[in-house]
């Protein structure tokens, strides 16, 4: 069973740590999760995720229902012995993917019905048995199905699908009660899109449910940032202070300074991973495109003094080379400074919080910004 | 400069052990090189080769010509620093890659003319030219140019090739003596094509220019394994006995057991790394292909025993399972453990002939690989 534990809290910010204790270890938060969709960190082995300070990963369920299936996975007794992964692991429902890569998927009262977007088969995913493929997978915390709505989308749209996405909460609450085991928890997602009442509407029903958990669904779909955050500034106060909050595929560093100042506890995107693997390198300074020709002789490390084996052994010049030769090395190397970029910057704000010193954090996480060491990409 | 001593001899075959010394750390022989084409042996890391028991790695002069060039090398002093690989390092003289890769590519008396197969760039590569790239790129052992030829070839292309070959080996030669450092090392390589008595003269020629050590080329470039073979055999007790002997892009582990037995010090083939990267694994039994729907729900590692990373924690299911859905890491763990093999296999032939039991391993050698454990590719 999940214990949350408040440790430290921001005076001047609702930014706070703690300590989520899992059967499979303690996961400090403010934490950022890296995604190993199909049962891997893409390019990393699990001692990389280590060293770089991964205590917890997300798989995502529609993947490796679909492959390897929970046939093979059964065979491991979950996921964490199939990927030699022993820490916690958090998996989705399922829903996010079925709605964005899977064809003709279509939704009704029962759940979703759609066809693989690796072989075109049939399936069907019910709150019921998206939680009976997490338990397969042997998640230390699942997430109940819901349904994901594009921005915009009218408020109609937005009502119906949180009213969808409670009544599936009931179901998965109820399957998960009736199934459990001690280690599998289970989070209830709010959606709401970008109305507040409607927001405020599922916080409250979501909450009248005794899950160990909290996420906010439906951002970064497409809204400006700054709607992004303020929805998520507007929500977080609505979910019980007790327990941990997680908001859902944010993002860039920038977002996770802003919403752990919110409050917020867990994150998970792929930007760190799917970026390293486009060449986008992430520092205090900004980020750096390492194609960029004036790397070319750059004899200097990503970042001086990040302490990641990438920059503790290797140049940009060398990273360069790498990445226009297409080595797998590079996909690897680049992906292993971007978890550790990511991963330290969550420590950094754990320490900081500590320290109620968040608020200088924050204005110096902004300063060095300003001086940007490439502008590809600002 | 390299030192060469040889420790134990097989009575009932030509094999033996040696120790060659290099300025950056001594080697096992018969020892295998793996290959790290641009200056990465693809998806290791330089930690997972010093694991996987790798001694001395292989570097093309051709690719890391064109990409990144010297300009780019020369900042780092050499490959050693710029890949970040301490060990010594072996480079080819760029010829095998002009004539088998390079598009437009010429010969004459000077040397190669060609066009880069990246960009179309002209190139002159000359027998000083490759030996002057090889130094920059600070080889602990470097190669002549030569001129290779495929199988078949007439006995007067055969003839002209390696009468040019001991000219160009000349002209490396005075090259390195004028321009040389202690740690960089220059072996002559024997061609001859498949005409005894052309490798008899091309051995000949080459062993009266005082090399540290002596490569048999032209061998692998088309022809049936036993002729190879019997060219290895017949060429290998012409070069001097006190000399390390190095077989050029060689070979299946067969072919392995088989020249260690003629007598044969040093290999490289691209065989394991490029093998894993298809799905091939190496194993006692033989091969197996990963891809194959028999390993979906094998809980077994790819071979039961071995001690590599890969086997260690990881199942043919997995691997499976990352190889079809082409997750990066399947490269990685697939070349770690057929580098693994390869490198492993060396040191039991080591030990092997150290006990004077060099016969009785080929023997259960081959007695091993008659159970085979899947036919896919024998």
């Amino acid at each position: 069973m999940l214990k949350f534990e408040i440790k430290d809290l921001s005076t001047e910010t609702r930014a706070r740590t703690g300590r989520l204790q899992t059967e499979r270890g303690t996961v400090d938060t403010p934490i950022f999760m890296p995604v190993g969709t199909l049962g891997t960190v893409k390019a990393l082995s699990p001692e990389e995720l280590t060293a770089c300070g991964a205590q917890i990963i997300l798989g995502n369920t529609y993947h490796l229902y679909l492959r390897p299936g929970c046939e093979v996975i059964d065979l491991f007794q979950g996921l964490h012995k199939f990927m030699h992964w022993d820490g916690p692991i958090l998996t989705d429902s399922g829903g996010f993917q079925v709605f964005s890569l899977a064809k003709l998927s279509k939704i009704s009262e029962q759940g979703y019905t759609f066809q693989s977007h690796v072989d075109g088969s049939r399936h069907t995913l019910t709150p019921e048995k998206s939680i009976e493929v997490q338990l397969s997978l042997d998640a230390d915390i699942m997430m109940c199905l819901d349904q994901c709505i594009q921005y915009p989308a009218s408020r109609a749209e937005a009502e119906a699908a949180l009213e969808l996405t409670t009544r599936w909460a009931k179901r998965c609450f109820d399957f998960w009660e009736s199934n459990r085991r001690p280690q599998n928890n289970l989070f209830g997602i709010v959606q709401g899109g970008m109305f507040p009442d409607l927001r405020q509407r599922s916080a409250a029903q979501l909450t009248a449910l005794d899950f160990p958990g909290f996420a906010i669904g439906g951002l970064s779909v497409g809204e400006p940032i700054d709607l992004m955050r303020e929805m998520a500034d507007f929500t977080l106060p609505l979910l019980p202070v007790e327990k941990p909050k997680y908001i859902m595929g944010v993002g860039t560093p920038e977002d996770l300074v802003e919403l752990v100042a919110q409050g917020a506890d867990m994150f998970d995107c792929v930007m760190p991973t799917r970026n390293a693997r486009n060449g986008q390198l992430f520092t205090a300074q900004g980020t750096l495109n390492i194609a960029n020709a004036r790397f070319r002789k750059d004899t200097d490390p990503i970042e001086a003094g990040c302490i990641c084996y990438t920059c503790r052994h290797y140049s940009r010049a060398y990273l360069r080379h790498l990445y226009k030769t297409r080595e797998l090395l590079a996909y690897r190397l680049n992906t292993l400074h971007n978890i550790h970029y990511y991963l330290n910057l969550m420590a950094d704000m754990r320490g900081a919080i500590a320290r109620d010193e968040f608020v200088d954090f924050r204005s110096a996480f902004y300063r060095k910004r300003n001086i940007s060491i490439d502008n590809d990409d600002r």
